[in-house]
């Protein structure tokens, strides 16, 4: 007999930096019967996931679409596509993902200019237009919105205006940020971003919505060489998720997971953006005032903290490791540890979507009292 | 008030080229509380799923794992790997994923020599050799072990000798083999198998698993160049899905998606490999005798036909897209058309997985009886 059984996971509350709590409501769409991906009813539904997309994404980008793969597919989708061999990038590093990034630039064969600000600070416009000026020909300007490894925000609007203003394109990265932060692709003209669904979209995690922006698409036709994937060319995926018409077969698209997505998506639009932006807020706001009561600080300053992310310097002599695991044992509650120049110094407590609630403020800060007492 | 709702499929019969019929006790594991991907409980599911996935593919290769990402990313993730610029390799070509496998090849700086078979034929073992020795100094032979798009069956064992002997890698297409017919990877030797967790194995679309033989990760660490994809660079991935120890975030692992899988794994298991491919013959018979009574015949000779795709050429003035459009919405049946240099010209009609059952043949032919009549 098979020594292998069916899983049956825990259920924890998720205050980390992703994935966050499912609605039941998306648990059961990911439920339902899978149909074929090039079924007529499945298509109905791919149009309404973009519709909802774009305005959850504030554009009118005919070309927004969910990737069939993680956050880092997304961010791998606008690199490979808009950098080629001999491109020059300005990458924007405040974090973990601009280290990532860059790494992708290079992989790609283009040529990665790091702009860095310290991990916690937001990404400094005048330093990137100081870069653009002395790089001429800059291909695009590379930032994350959202760094998820530090809690900070940078401020993209600006960011955007000035890789322009030098003839360069603009690519961000809104994983944490999109749903639960404000964020403006048409507004601020933003030309490629990628986000993902775990975070305060409250999809299961594996898929990564993206849009391009007319301009994007053109430097994309303008290429001389082919994309180096195949597998994530939107020249020959836009074939697939365009509007109307006939579908071209690309890959399998994964049906039960877009579900999951549809779902959260109406589930955001019930609730609306600005709503959900605001209801971010209020918890965080109740978050930071019980934890600096309790003598814990943020690594990031007010102006620029992501209400979604908090990064909090544990007090000192508290054994990182273990506090988080009896945390997981003993209280269900997984919170995040810090990445990179961060591990072993912050605690990162995410309140992204669904998890973004009242009762789970309450259920944080009660754990933390004992743990920590 | 929002114009969306939520999406309610309707409940089809799955028998075209995949996505196959999903068990309910798989949906069922989809809809399970998300965890953390970092999480003790979820580290111990995925090592279930690596050993599951491991007697699936008669293989103790250690770095079997599935890739997060569809089919195509694990065709990707072979080719990205294991070939540089410059490299060149034997692409078997006789349906449409040998194009793809040349155009990836092609992409990542390799170059593609193609041995080509007629569509619906397989691949033949002399070609291939022919072309090893007339290129000296090839890197790998790349070869579609199940044609999706033809039906056929290629003799994978004789083909890998052949590479070995002439000191190649074999690199190899399982999308729709993996757990509906033979598939030996360490008795036949094979490098690196991709395959698809929506064929028969019965998961939704969206995962495909891979494995690499010590041989594989030798000529990955002999590399001298990056590979170009950091999303699939399983030099990185491997520190996530490594047995034991310590896992190193990479990407954030599709925590539902793979619930799913290991569920299905978990049923095939309970079944036995044996036991499934056995079922998938005798089905596929009751369905070939019952086509061949009403003078439908097969595009593959018998000794190559797969038992799960069955490319048949529907009866001359049969208008093709309204045949199957009438499946669909009176019998809730879907079949797949053709593709490439078959499409209008043939229908496929997966028994895969969960779809491989006698009322789904029986389902299959009354319904074709009634709309061919």
């Amino acid at each position: 007999m098979t020594p292998f059984r069916s899983f049956h996971p825990p259920h924890r509350t998720l205050m980390g930096p992703g994935p966050s709590d499912i609605h039941p409501r998306v648990l059961q769409a990911m439920a339902r019967p899978t149909i074929g991906h090039l079924d007529p009813a499945f298509i109905g539904m791919m149009d309404e996931l973009k519709a909802m997309l774009r305005l959850a994404f504030r554009t009118q980008n005919a070309l927004t679409f969910p990737v069939s793969g993680p956050g880092t597919a997304g961010m791998e989708t606008c690199i490979a596509n808009l950098i080629e061999p001999g491109d020059t990038a300005i990458i924007c590093r405040n974090g973990v993902f601009g280290g990532r990034l860059e790494a992708m630039t290079q992989r790609v064969g283009g040529n990665p200019i790091c702009v860095d600000a310290a991990w916690g600070d937001p990404v400094d416009p005048a330093s990137v237009e100081a870069a653009l000026k002395a790089n001429p020909g800059v291909k695009a300007v590379v930032v994350v919105h959202a760094e998820t490894s530090t809690g900070a925000r940078s401020d993209v609007e600006a960011i955007a205006q000035i890789a322009h203003a030098h003839g360069a394109l603009i690519i961000v990265d809104a994983v944490t940020s999109l749903g639960g932060t404000e964020l403006e692709v048409d507004a601020w003209q933003l030309d490629a971003v990628y986000s993902g669904s775990q975070k305060c979209l409250s999809a299961p995690p594996g898929l990564s919505p993206v849009t391009f922006s007319e301009r994007a698409i053109q430097a994309v036709d303008d290429r001389k060489t082919p994309v180096v994937s195949w597998f994530l060319d939107i020249g020959l995926i836009k074939n697939y998720w365009s509007d109307g018409g006939k579908r071209s077969y690309h890959h399998t698209a994964p049906v039960n997971a877009l579900y999951g997505l549809h779902e959260s998506l109406v589930l955001l639009h019930e609730e609306g953006l600005e709503a959900s932006h605001a209801r971010h807020l209020k918890n965080h706001i109740a978050l930071r005032d019980g934890l600096e009561a309790m003598g814990i600080s943020y690594v990031v300053a007010p102006e620029w903290r992501l209400p979604q992310l908090n990064a909090v310097r544990f007090p000192k002599g508290v054994d990182d490791a273990a506090t988080r695991s009896r945390l997981l044992n003993e209280f269900d509650l997984e919170i995040g540890g810090g990445l990179g120049a961060l591990a072993g110094k912050v605690w990162r407590i995410g309140l992204m979507g669904h998890t973004s609630r009242a009762k789970n403020v309450h259920r944080c800060l009660a754990a933390l009292r004992t743990v920590l007492s």
